[in-house]
């Protein structure tokens, strides 16, 4: 009788460990339940505030791989609407409850994948439930948010928390010709860079008209006939006729809790090993948004919810589930977005992040061009790096510029990787034509302003 | 009594050595002349293409410091229209003629700087020397050609050569209105990526109207009264108002063979050391496109005459000459390149190399996008890995795409600088967001590729 394996989340994570399963075994030999409590299966999340904002179409041009494909071409038997509530380690069996048919099944399994992603923090404001305010985490959330402006036609919004997320749907939301006041608790938005980098990105953001307070906490959401109406702060009331939240995720595992899965200490997300087994527990998978990863710098275990780890990590368990040898070596913290007319990007450590892990550092920032100066298109970019003293070792990177900026953060984070030095870095090898950088590329000016910062 | 460092050349790497040792070493400690035989010091030869095709202003713009600004904010005596004929190792004196007195002068040196760069190839054709044929290396060439193409109004051109200088050549001159063909001896255009990839440029190039003849071999231009009338090859005869020579360059080392330097078998480079002394020769020092440099995945010399490269030796000569300590640690071949439409990109060994490096490799390419697919702008984009059997060592990569696509090769050149696998590759953390990449990113998916192909 053919193995079986049982997926808990049919989106990157999940829906990746499936695939890579079952391109090694075939159906005779693994059977594979996917089962996913909305819509959608295989979807960009992250692609949901351009779809709020219309720069793309959606749902289904978000959608990687529908469920019909994945039953018919994979062999994967995916249950949209079905949501596990419950896994027996014991006897080895999930209990769904189909969501249209408000009824529960078991099923048992051989091997289980856990993969439900992360939830948006929502904090106990009064009024925070209602009608108005939406996290943006999935597909569903998204056809919410646009059914609500199309529907209400709200013209004053709130976005609590100047994160990714928040600040996209900022734009996304003035995109529908909103007036738009983002709201922050710390002193700069993007708290994901360092606050010298966060300046830019705010001046950005007031260019484009977007209002934003910084150093304000809000206390409440007031609301009228259950929608909502304003927002509150220690400082003042803000009018408001929706609300996002943009306040960050936590990890998705109150069922792992219940089940008795392993959790870390600090972050709450699901343990794995190396091969995203889940610790201690054989037959056990995790991935995606749910699980800690291992900083590679720090040591210390993190949780950085990006699609491009659930991926990786769902393929490598999937991999494993297949018969086969992969491994998950870490993460290192990169990150690119799109903030209004700002590239911003970032790796490794920043300032805040190098300090508490202990690492004595010396930061470098310089102003280049993504072109060489006289070329049509070229455009100013700030590179900063924070390097180890003594040992010269890049810890972290960051940059903020206008156009071909933020992906050579790339270069930065496998340069961080392999453990390279700035003064190594001074003599890379880097693509050189007028129309793609200077002729000193500006990872390569950073890199020498680094090296002289040390000799001081 | 000060130092006196000599410069012979006064574009990137001789401009850059002496601005290095001037910030080391004051006036008093160290008198700098610097002999340079055109009118322009520290210009970017590679934009001259997009000078003689309009899209950038010059000469001016490509200068990145004028002559003046080198003698009155960094007191170097810089002479242009000063040509050095000779070194005299023995009484440690150089011989300049002033080109526009024909006068000629000693000079005598403490240390010298070797940086005149390199000359481009010009075959011994019959007609060679003729009006209306240029080769394009300096900002004195691109003026001539602007000239004559104002001057005679050219409606037909040949561009001998699709390497990277010609093929911008041939869009430059398309840009003027003329009719271009371009004639390359080897099967395709770009024989510094590999067929397939050189393939893709080809189209592009002719998508642009350019006519591509590969496979041909100039045997002779015609003239007429002393221009340049036809181009004759060993198939039939192509008329042309004015020629383009792309034929390469090869270091400029007569003068440093007269005076005894060493100069590679392979390369006829000069020879130095890792710090840019030239070997065997104490206080005499050479850097850019007439030296060589070691290709560290081959170990082999190699002469590869790119700005990023003279720019780094350059710097690397004065700040030892200053009294400080820097190394050049060699080249992996990277370059990148606009070609018409396309972005071309190349880092590493082509499969010509690895063979001949006595290398067993696989390849392995993709085709994907540079955004997420859904994303406005995302345009098609192929990655092709060179990388060794059984240790899964990346040996080169190759990139062609129109957008966001060339810079890509610098995260490929740093995880091919480090040793990286390809498996290794695959899980590296680079930065993710719709407007930026897939969630997979272009590069990680060629390395799933590779690692996929070495396992079989």
């Amino acid at each position: 009788m053919a193995e079986r394996l049982v997926v808990i989340g049919g989106d990157a994570a999940g829906m990746s460990a499936a695939s890579q399963a079952r391109r090694r075994r075939n159906r005779d030999d693994l059977e594979i339940i996917a089962f996913e409590r909305g819509h959608f299966t295989s979807y960009s999340a992250c692609g949901i505030p351009y779809w709020i904002g219309g720069v793309v179409d959606g749902p289904d041009a978000l959608v990687a791989r529908d469920p019909q494909t994945f039953r018919e071409k994979h062999a994967i038997d995916v249950r949209t609407r079905h949501e596990v509530v419950a896994i027996d380690l014991d006897k080895r069996e999930v209990v769904a409850r189909d969501l249209d048919r408000n009824k529960e099944t078991r099923t048992g399994f051989d091997q289980l994948v856990y993969a439900i992603g992360a939830v948006p923090v929502r904090p106990g404001w009064p009024g925070v439930d209602a009608r108005g305010v939406f996290g943006v985490q999935t597909l569903d959330d998204g056809a919410a948010v646009r059914e609500y402006i199309e529907a209400e036609k709200p013209r004053t919004a709130v976005v609590v928390g100047a994160g990714y997320i928040g600040i996209e749907m900022a734009e996304a939301l003035q995109n529908h010709g909103l007036g738009v006041v983002v709201l922050e608790k710390s002193d700069q938005p993007m708290s994901t860079v360092d606050p010298d980098m966060g300046a830019l990105v705010r001046t950005s953001m007031e260019k484009l008209g977007i209002v934003v307070h910084t150093g304000e906490t809000v206390t409440a959401l007031k609301t009228k006939d259950g929608k909502v109406a304003a927002v509150e702060t220690d400082n003042t009331t803000y009018p408001a006729d929706i609300v996002v939240l943009g306040l960050g995720v936590r990890p998705n595992t109150a069922l792992a809790k219940d089940a008795g899965l392993p959790l870390g200490a600090t972050t709450n997300a699901v343990v794995t090993d190396q091969r995203m087994r889940v610790v201690g527990h054989d037959g056990i998978w995790a991935a995606g948004d749910c699980v800690q990863s291992i900083h590679r710098l720090t040591h210390e275990p993190v949780h950085i919810p990006l699609g491009t780890h659930a991926n990786k990590q769902g393929r490598v368990a999937g991999v494993n589930i297949g018969g086969g040898y992969a491994t998950f070596p870490g993460v290192i913290g990169t990150a690119v977005t799109k903030v209004c007319e700002l590239e911003v990007a970032r790796t490794g450590l920043r300032e805040v992040d190098a300090e508490k892990a202990g690492f004595a550092y010396i930061t470098a920032s310089v102003e280049s061009t993504n072109r060489a100066g006289y070329m049509p298109g070229a455009r100013p970019m700030t590179v900063k790096l924070i390097a180890e003293k003594i040992s010269g070792r890049l810890l972290g990177a960051q940059i903020v510029g206008t156009t071909e900026a933020a992906k050579r953060i790339d270069g930065l984070a496998i340069a961080l990787w392999n453990g390279m030095t700035v003064e190594e870095m001074t003599g890379l090898d880097l693509g050189y034509a007028p129309p793609y950088a200077p002729v000193w590329d500006p990872i390569l000016i950073a890199a020498r302003k680094a090296t002289e910062k040390l000799a001081q």
